[in-house]
């Protein structure tokens, strides 16, 4: 379980993370403008264990989700920000299950380079190159942010097992690794709200509809 | 075809429309903070027509993505943003193709009447209230906003259609309506890069598995 305290929220200042820019432009005549973030371009692997078929994803917290469950929760505008009340907010709510993922900051490695990288760092499992397979690049955050993601998918099996992942502590990530069975997706698929991004889901769909054996398929209604 | 000149970009100045915040906080007792941008809340709409068996999307210029694909491809990164060869730059390099959506910005209506509203606004079909189905709602944009995502699905007929839809001109919106029967969607899909986020490729998922009629779904192989 996740420990947050001393949540404290306000503008940011000038930041090395998030660089925040304004196009201006003439559309069809018309002059506009557009504010947006410049993020890196990114990777994210959907991974089966074929030893014990589960699905391995990986689970944390995330601020941005944090904040905003929070804000809405307590019908917090932009412009009253402060006045949240963190203790009334649980830590479980900005907890986020995801694919592996990782940014391309690393311009010598190729994207499946980066994404056998992971797989390695999040998850622990030390996967032959050949193994991933691209699936399909898209756009994430059209409205804010536009960076390109390539999805792409490997097989893993228990031998490959080499560490316990949880990513890099030297970068201050804390990531649980997290299992599920075909049965167990199709139920988390099945609320209301699920923590994740539009990109898990379709790996999901991806997944069910072109890798999962068949008899895991129907059993999971 | 979209004109789009005079292009510029530089650093955001104080703007109403993005909001960057800082997060700190402590997790597991070691200091962090993070850095993030308040969005709204939001619906898509799935929209097929039963008349003619096509889905309906929409078709728009985002700045972001145009700024992205031109960074990637001229190999700018962050520091010397203001290079960037825009003539270079196609127009349509930034037009993505996603779901009719909109932003929950009337705390009066609720979620599936603001879908309701765009359908109409953006596609011009007056929807009754009743054929919108809710399938999932999950969270955009986790590392950098973590907004919630509503998706609808909704079937419509060529005697609701009563505009060309295109958005509110005085919002200055340019937005195209377009169709694509399922052989078309397959097609699409089948792209290396599409130009439309993971939750539009999750919604098309979702219709080929749920909804598309059988005999459309296999033409489409």
């Amino acid at each position: 379980m996740e420990q947050i305290e001393n949540v404290k929220v306000g503008p940011m200042p000038p930041s090395q993370f998030l660089k925040p820019f304004r196009l201006e432009f003439t559309q069809n005549g018309r002059k506009r403008f557009w504010d947006f973030v410049k993020l890196h371009e990114s990777v994210s692997i959907i991974i089966y264990n074929t030893t014990r078929n589960v699905l391995v994803f990986v689970k944390q917290f995330r601020p941005a989700v944090y904040y905003n469950t929070a804000a809405t929760a307590q019908s917090v505008c932009n412009e009253v920000q402060g006045e949240i009340d963190w203790s009334k907010v649980p830590p479980s709510s900005g907890v986020t299950l995801e694919l592996c993922a990782g940014i391309l900051d690393n311009p010598k490695l190729s994207p499946k380079e980066i994404a056998k990288q992971e797989v390695l760092e999040e998850c622990g499992y030390d996967v032959p190159l050949e193994n991933f397979q691209y699936i399909i690049s898209y756009r994430s955050g059209i409205g804010v942010s536009g960076d390109k993601q390539n999805m792409f998918y490997c097989e893993v099996t228990d031998q490959m097992k080499v560490s316990e992942g949880g990513g890099l502590a030297s970068e201050g990530e804390f990531i649980d690794v997290v299992e599920m069975t075909i049965p167990e997706v199709r139920n988390f698929m099945s609320q209301e709200l699920v923590p994740s991004p539009g990109g898990f889901l379709f790996g999901l769909m991806w997944f069910l509809a072109n890798k999962a054996p068949a008899e895991e398929s129907r059993s999971g209604n």
